[in-house]
C-alpha cells in the first residue's frame, strides 16, 4: 500500500489550539468580509509601507509535549537550594488547596480586572479579604488591593507622602535599614522628581528637613525598633511617616498604626506565594483614613446595587482607571490581583490563630538558631529580632557562605564580614542544624524551649483578623467550596469571550500554565547566586532574543512588572542616555491626545513636560501639529510617545514620518506596545523608527490577567540605549523594580507560547486577530457606526463602536449597553476609552467564529431594543437595557415590568442551561464612594448606610 | 520573655483540614446529643466487646508539605523509561487542557456516580460521548460507559456470551494471540463457573464446540487478522463472537462490527490516559443492539424530563445498580467514569481527522522501524501489522533487552528468543533510532516515505465520529468552555455535601491528588522490570503494612480494582485455600438478606450457592437462623459474607459469635469493608473473626469517586490465606485484574491520606464520622423515624430515615424527597437501600456542622411540606415535592402553581446567589428505557420520540 499523506497535524498548537476560527469558519468569514483570503484582508488592513521585510522564523514550532519536555530540561538547570537570604523574600508553604483551586484554576486566572463589578463579585470579595487582612495587620484604616512589589510600593509611598504632606520640604528620609532594593528603587524614583533622598540611621532623622520618612520593620539586618518617636517628630513637622513592614512579623509585633505611622507598605509574598525568583507577588499599601483619596492603586469598596443589596466594586475609580493625564505622579494601573487573592486566602486558611502560630514558630526557630551560634561564641546581631539575624564572621565570610551552599543553603552576604540569616515557615530543624554546620558547629536542634527574643515593648497587644471570614470553619471541604462559590460568581475567559479593546484577553493555554507551579521556577530566591538560576537565564536569553526578532529591537529588559512600569523604565532609559551625551536639558515629551493615560503619567514621573499633540477626526496624529510642536521644542525635545497601531485601532501610515520628525529634532521615539497583538510578524516597531517599546506580556504573550494582575512589561530598545537600561535592584544602577527580572516566574508562559507558536503561528495569530475584529465590525455595520477605519475601510485588531447617539435618541448610555451584555453572558468591551461614550471591541485571535457570532447577535439585539425605545415601542425608563443586568432574584420576585422575564433574562447570546447569572443588580458607584468601606464590615453596617 | 506555648498546630492535616467540624462546632453537637464529649458518644455507639485493644500508631503524622516531600522521594525511585512493551498498555499524550480541567478539577473528580440524573447532566453527556466513540470505532450499536480493565472486560464478555448464546456448549475459545493477562483473567473467571477454556490459533476454532470465542485484534504479537470467517462459523453454530480490539488501531482498520462480531471489548487507555503502572483506565464494551439488555456495566441513555426536554440518564438501571442477588453472573457495579470522560474528551479534542492522523503516525513509525530491522537482516513478524512487531533474535534476546534498557527503553520479552516492540503516540524518531541501536544498528530515522504495512483487505472503509460533538471547533478556548459548561451542570462535592449512605463521600484533599499526575507515577508500564518501580513497591509495602495494622489482617493484595472485584478476589482466595486442603466440596455461602447486592453476585461468580440468612427487625443478623443454616450446611459451608457495621448502620454485638459459628462449621468469614469508615482505629475486622475483607479505598481512604470510578478494592487476609491471594496477571496464578496492583497510580492518594492523618487522626476521623451521623439523626428526630439504632439508641456512621409512611399520608415518595433535595442544593442520600422507600444518610467526618445543619434544615422543611400536604394545605399533585426539581426555565415561564416561585426554588438549605440549578426537570426513566438511545443522536430524534 502506498504512502497516504497526512494533511492534518494533530499537535499543531497554533492552528489546532490557540487560534480560534477553524479553516472552515475562516472561509465563511472571508465571504462575509468580501475578501478572497486572509492575505487580501491583511493587505487591505496593514499598509505595505510598514510591513516587515522578512517573515518571523523561529524554526519548527514545538508541540505541547515537546514544549513541556524542553521546559523541564531548562527547569532542571535551576538549582533549588534553601534560601535564607531574606531581604524581603521568604520561603512559604502554599496550601495545596489554594494552588489547585486558585492559581491553577482558569476561573481565577483568566479573569479580567474587576471594572465591571456585577460580574466580579467573587474576586472583589477575595480582594476585600486581602485588604482587611492588610488593614488589620498594619493597624491602618484603609488598604488597597495590592501594588507591584515592595520596592515600588515604597516609592509610591514616598510620592504619596509628598502629595499629602503639609511640609514643604523636598527631601525624604530613608532608614538605612531598609532593604537595599527598596532604597535603590526609591532613589530611581526620586531623582527625576527632584526629591532628595537622605539615607541614615533612624536616630539621625531631622524631621523638619523632610516631607516624609520611611523605616523598615524589621530592618533588613534584623533589627526591630519602635518608631513611635520618629512618627511623632514627623507629625510635629507636618511630614509623613511610613513603615515598610513584613506582615508576618506583625502577627507578633506592634503594628505600624499603633506607632503612629501614616502609611505602611510591604510584601505579602510570604503569605503563601512562592518566591519565584523575584515575583510576581502582591505588595500592599495601607494608610490613615484621611489619606485614602491620595492612595495609588485599586481599592475595593462596598456599595449597594440598584435593589439596595450589598455589592462590592472598585472604589474611587477615577483615581485609578482613568489616570489623570496632567497631574499624575503615579502611573500605577495594575495590581497583583491573583497573588493578592492567594495571600488573602492564606490568611483565611490559617486565621489569626494559625498566622500567629506560624509567626511564633518562625521566631522560635530563629531564637534557637541564634542561641546555638551565641553558645559557640559567634556574635549575633541584633539582640532582639523576629526572623533575621546577622552574624559577624570576619574573614570567614566567604567560607561560611560556601559551606552553607554545600549544605544546600543560601545565606546572605552582608558587607565584607557578615552573614545574614532569615528563617521562614519552611525552616525545619534539619535546616537549622545545617546552618550551624556551615558555621562549623555540630549541634542538634533539640532545645525547643528557646526564649522569645522579641523586644518586650514591641509585643503586639491588639487583635487582628477578627472578621468572621477569618474565623470560618477551616476544613478544606469548606474552603474548597468557598473558593468555588466565589469563582462561580465571576465571569472569566473560561466561560465567555472578554472582548476588551486594548486588553487582549486571549487564550491562556493549560500547557503554558503548567510550568509556573514547578518548584524549579517557584522556589528560587531573586538574590540567589546566579549559577543556581541557569535555567532562568537560558529561558530569559532565548525569550529576549525572540522578542528582539519580533520587535526589531536589539536588547530587552525583563525588569518592569507592568506595562506602565515598562513605559516609565523606557523613558528613564532615554533620559539616562540623553544625560550621558550631555543633553540632560531635554524634557519635553510629545504625546497625542488619545494616548493611554499612563503615557503622560509616566512622562511626568521622569520629570518631563507633556505637550499634547492633536489628532484628526480619524483619531490619527495630526502630522502638522506634531511637526509644529517638535519644531517649537526642538532644543528640549526628549521624546514622543505613540501607540501603534493607534489607540483608535488604526495603522497610521504616517508613523515613520512621526518617528523621523522626532529624531530630526533630537528626540527619541517611544512606541507603546499595548497593541502589539496587531503587529507580531507583520510589522516591527523597531523598523518603524521606535527606539524603545514595552511589551505587555499579559496581553500579546499569553500571561493571564489574573483578575487584575500579574502583568509583565519588559522593554525593548535599540542598541544605543541598551547600556542605559535599568540596573540590578540589588546593587545596580537605577532599577525600577525589586527584582532584576521583574516577575520571572511568569516568563515560562510567554516562552511556552512563543515556542509552540513558532514564527508562522505568531504571524497567523496576528492575522486572525485582525480578521476577527474586522468580522465583528462588518457584522455590526448598519447597527453601529464603527469609528476610525484605515484607508481601505478596515480596522486593525479592534474596533470602536459608537454608542453616543443613543443617549439622545433613546436615553441609552454606553453603560446600559455594557450591563445588558452581562445578561447576554458577556463581559462588556472597553467602555468610554479612548473615546467617551463608545465601546472598543477586541476579540483576539483565540475566539471562534461561533463566539464572535454570539456576541454580534447580542449586540444586534441590543440595537433592536434601542430602536424599540426610539420608536416608543419600549419604555424609556423601564426597559431591559436600563434594568440590566438581571439577576435570578428578579425572576423570583413579582414581575411588573413592561417586558417579559424571558426578554429580561434570555436575550440573544445568552446561554440557557449554562446561563451566567450576575450575583447583584447594577452597582451604585456613587453611593459607594460617598460611604467608603474598604474592609470586610458587619453586614448591618451596609444595610444601615443604605437606608 | 518566656516561652509562649503554641497550642494551635497550623499544619495538622487531620484536625485542620480533613475533619469537618471545628472543636467549637463539636461542642455544640455534643450539647445537641446530650453527651459530655466524643468519648462518651463513642462508648454509647461502638460496643466495648468489639473495640480494638491498642490505638493505631503510625508515628508522627506528616503535614501536607512533608507528605509531598516524602512522596517526591518515593516517586524519584521510580525510573521512567520509554516502554515499548505494548501488551495493551501504551504511551499516550494527555492534552494539558484535559489534565487541568478534568483530571485535576474537583468539579469532575469529586462527583458521584450519576444515579441522580438531574444533577449529573454534564458527566452523562461526557460519558455519552465516550459511548458514541466506542460504538463508532467498533462498529457496534451499543456501548457501555466503561468497565474496569481490558482483561476483566474480556471475562465479562465471556460470561455475557454464555448468557446470550443459544449454543448449549460449555466451552469457550480463546485466541492464543490474546494478551496473556486477558487469557489469565478469563481462565480465573471461567474455572469456578465450569466454563472450559480452549486456547488456540484462530484457525483451530471448532465453532460447534463452543458457546463463544474471543480474538485479539491486533494480536498480542502484532498480527492483524480478519475474523469474518470465524464470526460466520460461530453464528452458524449459534455461538457468540467477541473481538478484543485496540481502539487506536480501529481508526485505520476494519471494525469488529464489520467482521460480524457480536461483542467488542478493549482498553481506551491510549486515548489520553497515562499508563500509571497498570491503571486506572477505562475498558470498553460494545455489542449488537439485541444483546444490550445482557450487557454488564452502566449505560448512559437519553430520555426526556417532565417537560419533554432531552435529558441524559443511566439506562436500564435495574441491570446494574441493583445487582440481582440470585442470578447474577457479574458483580460489576462500578466503572472508570473519570477515565472514560478523559478518553471521550481525547476523541473530542482530536476529532476523527486527528485520531486518524495519530493512528497513521503510529503505524508509519512502526513500518519505518520494521524496515530498518529488516534491512539489517532481522526477521520481523508479522508481515502486516499496526503498531506491534516481534523480532526473533535467537540467543541475543537478553542482550537486546538489556541494550534497550541502557538506551532508556523497555522492550517486551517474548518467549525465549523473541523481542516485541509496540510503538505509540509518544514515539519519536530518536526512540526508533535508540531501538535500532539496541539491535546494534546505527541508522537514522530519516526515510519518511515508509509504505503502509496494514493488510489491504483490512483497511477501514467506514467513517466514524460523525456526530457534531466530534466536529466542534477544537480551539482550546472552546474546549475549555465546553468542559466548564459540563462541569457546571453537575453537583459534586466541591459545592455541597453528598450524604450517600454506604458511599462515604469524604474530602479528597488537593494535596492527596497532586502526586497522581506526576510522571514518575503516571508513566510506568505495568510490566516494566520491577527495579524500575521501586518507588511504587516502597509505597505499596508501606501502605499494605498500615492497612494490615488498621484491619488486623496479615497480608494485602492491591489487585482488585473495585470493591466488588475485591469481594470476588476474596472469595476466590478462600476457595483456593479450601481446595488446597482438600475441602473443595465447600460451596455454600451464608449471606444475610440485607447484604450489598454484590455479595451474592460475587458468591455466584465463584460457583457457590447462596443461602440467605434472616435479619431481625433491627436489621441485625438473626443468630438462630444463622446457626441453623450453618449447621445444616456444615459439610459444605464455604463462607459467610457479612458487613460490619451492618448495612443498616448498626454495630452488631453478635458479630464475633457469627464468626465463631462459621469457623466451627469449617467456613471462612468474609467481612465486607464497605463500612470501614465506621471502624478505622476503633475496631478491626481481623480481630472480630474475619478471614478476609476488602477495603474500598475510594470510600474510606479518600480516592475520589470520579463521577462513578475509579475505585480500588484491595483485600486483606489472615496469614493462612496469604499464599492463595490472586497471582500476577502476567504469568502468575489466577489473577483477577489485568495489572498486579490493580490501579496503582491511585495509591498515592490513600497513602498520602494515611501519612497525613496518622493513627490518631484516622481514629478521630472515624469518631467524627459517627458524631456527624448521630447529629443528623438527632436533629431529624420527630420529623423522620430513624430505623435501626444500636443498643443505646445511637447509629453508627450512617442512619436510615424512614420515608415510607409519606406515600400513604401525602402521596410523597422517597424519590420526591430526593428530587426536592436538589432544589435545596443537595445530592440525595442513598435511596431505597438497604430498605426500599427509605433514605440512608452518611455525612462522613469531612462535613462541617454548618453543612450538616443546612441539610437538616432542608430535610425538616421538606417534612413540613409533607405535613402541609397531609393537612390538605398543599395540593397532593402540584406541590414543590412532586414538581421537584425546579429549573431556571420554570422561573421564566408563566407560573400557575399553587405555591410561589420562591417556595419552589429557594427552600431552606438552598443558597441564593450561589444556587445550584439543575439543567433539567425530573427525568423520565421509563421513557428512556422504552426508547433506548445510547449514543449521541441528532436532537430531532429525541423530539420525535417524545411526541
Amino acid at each position: 500500500m502506498t504512502y497516504d499523506p497526512i494533511d492534518y497535524l494533530p499537535y499543531d498548537f497554533a492552528n489546532r489550539r490557540h487560534i480560534g476560527p477553524s479553516p472552515e469558519e475562516m472561509a465563511q468569514m472571508f465571504d462575509t468580509l468580501g475578501v478572497a483570503d486572509l492575505d487580501t484582508l491583511i493587505a487591505q488592513t496593514v499598509p505595505e509601507s510598514i510591513r516587515q521585510e522578512r517573515p518571523l522564523d523561529f524554526g519548527k514550532p514545538l508541540s505541547e509535549r515537546e514544549m513541556l519536555h524542553r521546559m523541564r530540561k531548562v527547569a532542571d538547570k535551576n538549582k533549588v537550594l534553601v534560601s535564607l537570604i531574606g531581604q524581603g523574600y521568604h520561603g512559604t508553604v502554599t496550601p495545596p488547596a489554594i494552588q489547585r483551586n486558585i492559581l491553577e484554576n482558569p476561573a481565577w486566572y483568566t479573569a479580567y480586572t474587576p471594572y465591571q463589578p456585577e460580574i466580579s463579585q467573587g474576586r472583589l470579595e477575595a480582594l476585600l479579604n486581602f485588604q482587611t487582612m492588610v488593614s488589620d495587620l498594619t493597624g491602618l484604616e484603609i488598604a488597597n488591593a495590592s501594588l507591584l512589589d515592595e520596592s515600588t510600593a515604597c516609592a509610591e509611598a514616598m510620592t504619596m507622602a509628598q502629595r499629602v504632606a503639609k511640609s514643604k520640604a523636598t527631601a525624604f528620609f530613608v532608614d538605612e535599614n531598609c532593604h537595599p532594593q527598596n532604597i535603590a528603587v526609591m532613589k530611581t524614583r526620586a531623582e527625576p522628581l527632584g526629591i532628595e533622598i537622605i539615607v541614615g540611621a533612624p536616630e539621625t532623622l531631622d524631621a523638619g528637613a523632610v516631607f516624609g520618612a520611611i523605616f523598615q520593620y524589621p530592618g533588613t539586618y534584623g533589627h526591630v525598633r519602635d518608631f513611635t518617636a520618629e512618627m511623632a517628630a514627623l507629625h510635629e513637622a507636618k511630614a509623613v511617616g511610613i513603615v515598610a513592614a513584613d506582615p508576618m512579623s506583625l502577627c507578633l509585633l506592634k503594628e505600624p498604626g499603633a506607632m503612629g505611622a501614616d502609611i505602611a507598605v510591604g510584601s505579602t509574598q510570604r503569605f503563601g506565594v512562592p518566591v519565584g525568583y523575584g515575583g510576581p507577588h502582591a505588595a500592599y499599601m495601607a494608610c490613615r483614613d484621611d489619606f485614602k483619596r491620595a492612595m495609588p492603586g485599586r481599592i475595593v469598596g462596598i456599595s449597594i446595587d440598584s435593589h439596595g443589596n450589598k455589592a462590592y466594586r472598585l472604589a474611587l475609580q477615577t483615581r485609578e482607571q482613568h489616570i489623570r493625564r496632567e497631574k499624575a505622579t503615579s502611573n500605577v494601573c495594575t495590581a497583583q490581583a491573583l497573588l493578592a487573592v492567594m495571600a488573602g486566602f492564606y490568611a483565611v486558611f490559617h486565621g489569626p490563630k494559625g498566622l500567629r502560630a506560624i509567626a511564633q514558630r518562625i521566631h522560635r526557630k530563629t531564637a534557637r538558631l541564634a542561641k546555638g551560634l551565641e553558645a559557640a561564641g559567634f556574635k549575633v546581631e541584633p539582640e532582639a529580632f523576629f526572623d533575621t539575624i546577622t552574624v559577624d564572621v570576619g574573614l570567614l565570610q566567604r567560607g561560611v557562605l560556601q559551606a552553607a551552599v554545600r549544605e544546600g543553603i543560601n545565606l546572605r552576604r552582608v558587607g565584607k564580614t557578615k552573614v545574614g540569616i532569615t528563617l521562614d515557615e519552611r525552616t525545619r530543624p534539619a535546616t537549622i542544624e545545617a546552618v550551624w554546620k556551615a558555621f562549623g558547629l555540630l549541634r542538634k536542634d533539640d532545645d525547643l524551649d528557646a526564649d522569645y527574643r522579641l523586644p518586650e515593648a514591641l509585643i503586639r497587644t491588639s487583635g487582628y483578623l477578627e472578621h468572621e471570614v477569618f474565623h470560618m470553619n477551616r476544613a478544606e471541604t469548606e474552603m474548597m467550596r468557598y473558593m468555588r462559590r466565589l469563582a462561580d460568581r465571576d465571569l472569566a475567559l473560561d466561560r465567555a469571550m472578554i472582548p476588551l479593546g486594548s486588553c487582549t484577553m486571549k487564550l491562556n493555554a493549560a500547557a503554558e500554565m503548567m510550568p509556573i507551579t514547578w518548584d524549579e521556577f517557584g522556589m528560587l530566591h531573586p538574590y540567589a547566586p546566579k549559577d543556581q538560576a541557569q535555567g532562568y537565564h537560558e529561558m530569559i536569553t532565548d525569550l529576549s532574543e525572540k522578542l528582539c526578532e519580533i520587535t526589531g529591537y536589539d536588547a530587552f529588559s525583563m525588569q518592569p512588572n507592568s506595562g506602565a512600569q515598562g513605559e516609565y523604565a523606557g523613558l528613564l532609559t532615554i533620559r539616562d542616555w540623553q544625560a550621558a551625551r550631555g543633553e540632560g536639558q531635554r524634557n519635553v515629551c510629545l504625546i497625542p491626545v488619545n494616548a493611554h493615560g499612563t503615557n503622560p503619567a509616566s512622562a511626568h514621573m521622569v520629570g518631563w513636560k507633556v505637550v499634547a499633540v492633536k489628532c484628526d477626526d480619524q483619531g490619527s496624529i495630526d502630522l502638522d501639529d506634531f511637526r509644529a510642536k517638535a519644531e517649537k521644542h526642538s532644543d528640549t525635545l526628549a521624546a514622543c510617545m505613540i501607540t501603534y497601531p493607534s489607540t483608535h485601532g488604526v495603522f497610521e501610515e504616517t508613523v515613520k514620518e512621526v518617528c523621523a520628525i522626532t529624531h530630526e529634532h533630537g528626540g527619541q521615539v517611544y512606541i507603546d506596545g499595548a497593541n502589539m497583538n496587531a503587529m507580531v510578524g507583520l510589522s516591527r516597531p523597531g523598523d518603524l523608527g521606535g527606539d524603545v517599546s514595552h511589551l505587555n506580556l499579559h496581553k500579546t504573550f499569553c500571561i493571564p490577567h489574573g483578575g487584575g494582575g500579574p502583568g509583565m512589561g519588559p522593554i525593548g530598545v535599540k542598541a544605543h540605549l541598551a547600556p542605559h537600561l535599568p540596573g540590578d535592584p540589588n546593587g545596580g544602577k537605577a532599577p525600577v523594580s525589586a527584582a532584576a527580572f521583574g516577575s520571572p516566574s511568569l516568563l515560562p508562559i510567554s516562552w511556552a507560547y512563543v515556542l509552540m507558536m513558532g514564527g508562522e503561528g505568531l504571524t497567523q495569530a496576528t492575522r486572525v486577530a485582525i480578521l476577527n475584529a474586522n468580522y465583528i465590525a462588518k457584522r455590526l455595520e448598519g447597527a453601529y457606526d464603527v469609528l476610525y477605519r484605515g484607508g481601505e475601510g478596515r480596522v486593525a485588531h479592534e474596533c470602536i463602536l459608537d454608542t453616543r447617539p443613543f443617549e439622545k435618541t433613546a436615553g441609552v448610555t454606553v453603560e446600559d449597553i455594557a450591563k445588558r451584555l452581562i445578561d447576554c453572558g458577556f463581559h462588556a468591551p472597553t467602555m468610554s476609552w479612548p473615546v467617551a461614550g463608545t465601546l472598543m471591541v477586541e476579540p483576539t485571535e483565540s475566539e471562534t467564529k461561533a463566539e464572535l457570532d454570539r456576541f454580534c447577535d447580542a449586540m444586534l439585539a441590543i440595537r433592536e431594543d434601542i430602536r424599540a425605545i426610539e420608536n416608543g415601542d419600549m419604555d424609556r425608563e423601564v426597559n431591559p437595557l436600563k434594568m440590566a443586568p438581571h439577576t435570578m432574584e428578579d425572576l423570583v420576585k413579582d414581575w411588573d415590568r413592561p417586558y417579559t422575564r424571558e426578554q429580561g433574562c434570555f436575550p440573544p447570546g445568552a446561554f440557557r442551561v449554562d446561563k451566567y447569572w450576575p450575583p447583584v443588580n447594577r452597582v451604585d458607584n456613587v453611593f459607594g464612594d460617598r460611604n467608603l468601606i474598604c474592609t470586610c464590615p458587619p453586614i448591618e453596617d451596609i444595610a444601615e448606610a443604605a437606608e
